[in-house]
């Protein structure tokens, strides 16, 4: 080997270390896809996000933020999968009904679940809100909480939604996964905050939304720790604990995260209390509304509709620099695969 | 410049490359050192922890645990920090009780608070937990979290301990934060599941164990969400939310965490149905005590305190395959710095 070849093979080598120096660099931070929100239109939406993620990550910016202040929350129905016709905890507390009926027989003559077995859809919507509660009660608690569970995992694992004929969790949103994707990769913890049972989104959280069940907050029953069979479990009483819902979301966020976030996106009334707490917080916040523009790929319903109202977020969103995101014009594409 | 020269040059920089590649690898690795719990001495305590976490980060083992499911929790007061001879959080509600006084002229006839500001700690003692808890609730409600927050940090950053004359955050176990930083860096994510008020924890938690506020589980009262001053505010009000004691911790767990954990780590009775809920999981497991037995370093209590009282748990240990860990044999240090 004379020294030329030598020294040719030293810089080879000296190149191809310095290659895996930066490779290796390159997997410690963060991944930079050409567009980490491929399914989100360009569009004053798409804009605001970019802008707030490049400002708040941004060390020489005024507006940077430490990674572990850096909380974005997300509501689940209708911000993170469909709710629409109905909330789809709602349909498994129907379906419960159901199943558990040959162990009720008081329900055939006790409303609403005489009216719910019978069909008669309209005696149960005139129910109302206490109607619908004594069927959540009764479909949601008396089982140990690894029995909900189960229950909740193996009624989603099957049931599919009546227009798309498609499982609920095939029916989230690809641009909102790309969006918690995309805010992880740039240090944020994505937390899910809704007014839905927290031990029905748990179930699938982590497989469905890369959020695991510590970062999940919703409402829940009472659970009490008991003997049963001799062996120490968790037992989910017929009464409410929290309800996680409007002026509860920012308590909820209180009680389980403990920080105000960062950024909050919603999709209805509901979420109103929780993006004004966010947005109130000092330095630089992102707060957005899912508006469902879009009755072809989902459904287009707000101010009139029964699930998801969105009506005075709609009217207030502009005075208190709330986005808002239209299904239709921001969204190049509404559901994962095709 | 001759060659053998830039040939020098070229190795050198070969080697630095290197020595950066690697660098940056170990950087994206688990840090290796010698001795994660060097504040541990030889024993079977140590042992069976390295044995634990060995096993369920072994793909290879039959004991192998995901990641997403390595979740370890610990009790705090007598488990992470010093709890004898009064619960910090005690001390803190009695000092507030001086600084409120002159906003609360009905306390010069109230009790327990005219005891508390006559320093007559007998009659406060006998007033029990009924008369605790009235300090608590007038000590730990009446304001916005932002302000209690406040409340506790400043408290925390001024008042020493009586005997070591060091402040309460420094007088964590130093033992317990190599274990926390060994756990995290296996996969671990820690959780703090205390009796202990949740907002108290909380703002210092992070700095002091490198747990975030959505990891600390705990105690708390019923907050509302409201408008003070034009402006959305938490209002924290006199009545009690959760009490995260006892049987209460693995509700606390299923309510916060979602998951079983695989460890826990408590010190007195109170922790007994968290490590029973943990060891119940299938699977391998890991449950373990502080036993305080060091007067001379700290303090040595058990069976007979009214803190930290560990009694029934010393019975069971073995039978349940706890692992007691004793201060004075198990810990090489007990607290950080010198």
């Amino acid at each position: 080997m004379n020294l030329t070849q030598h020294q040719t093979q030293s810089e080879f080598k000296f190149f191809l270390t310095g290659f895996l120096a930066i490779l290796a660099v390159g997997i410690c931070s963060v991944a930079n896809a050409a567009d980490p929100l491929v399914s989100w239109n360009e569009g004053p939406a798409k804009k605001a996000i970019l802008e707030f993620v490049a400002a708040v990550t941004d060390k020489n910016s005024k507006d940077y933020v430490e990674p572990a202040e850096r909380i974005a929350v997300f509501d689940n129905d209708g911000t993170l999968w469909v709710e629409y016709p109905m909330y789809t905890q709602v349909l498994f507390a129907l379906d419960r009904v159901k199943t558990l009926a040959p162990q009720h027989p008081e329900w055939k003559t006790k409303q609403p679940f005489k009216a719910l077995l019978e069909g008669d859809m309209k005696t149960v919507g005139a129910s109302g809100m206490k109607g619908l509660m004594e069927i959540i009660m009764a479909t949601h608690s008396g089982m140990t909480a690894a029995e909900f569970e189960q229950e909740v995992s193996n009624w989603l694992a099957t049931s599919k939604q009546s227009r798309f004929k498609r499982l609920y969790t095939e029916l989230v949103y690809q641009p909102q996964l790309e969006l918690l994707d995309y805010l992880r990769a740039n240090g944020f913890k994505t937390f899910i905050v809704s007014g839905g049972g927290i031990a029905f989104m748990r179930p699938i959280s982590e497989e469905t939304y890369g959020i695991p069940p510590s970062q999940v907050v919703g409402s829940s029953v009472i659970s009490e720790f008991k003997v049963k069979d001799g062996k120490p479990v968790l037992m989910r009483m017929p009464k409410i604990f929290f309800i996680d819902d409007k002026a509860g979301k920012p308590v909820g966020i209180y009680q389980h995260i403990g920080k105000r976030p960062i950024l909050a996106f919603g999709n209805s009334d509901s979420d109103m209390q929780m993006i004004e707490y966010t947005m109130v917080g000092e330095g630089r916040r992102l707060g957005l509304f899912v508006h469902h523009t879009d009755a072809e790929r989902e459904y287009a319903y707000d101010r009139k509709s029964h699930v998801g109202t969105l009506d005075k977020a709609l009217d207030q969103a502009d005075a208190n620099g709330w986005i808002i995101v239209s299904m239709k014009d921001d969204w190049r594409k509404v559901f994962p695969g095709k």
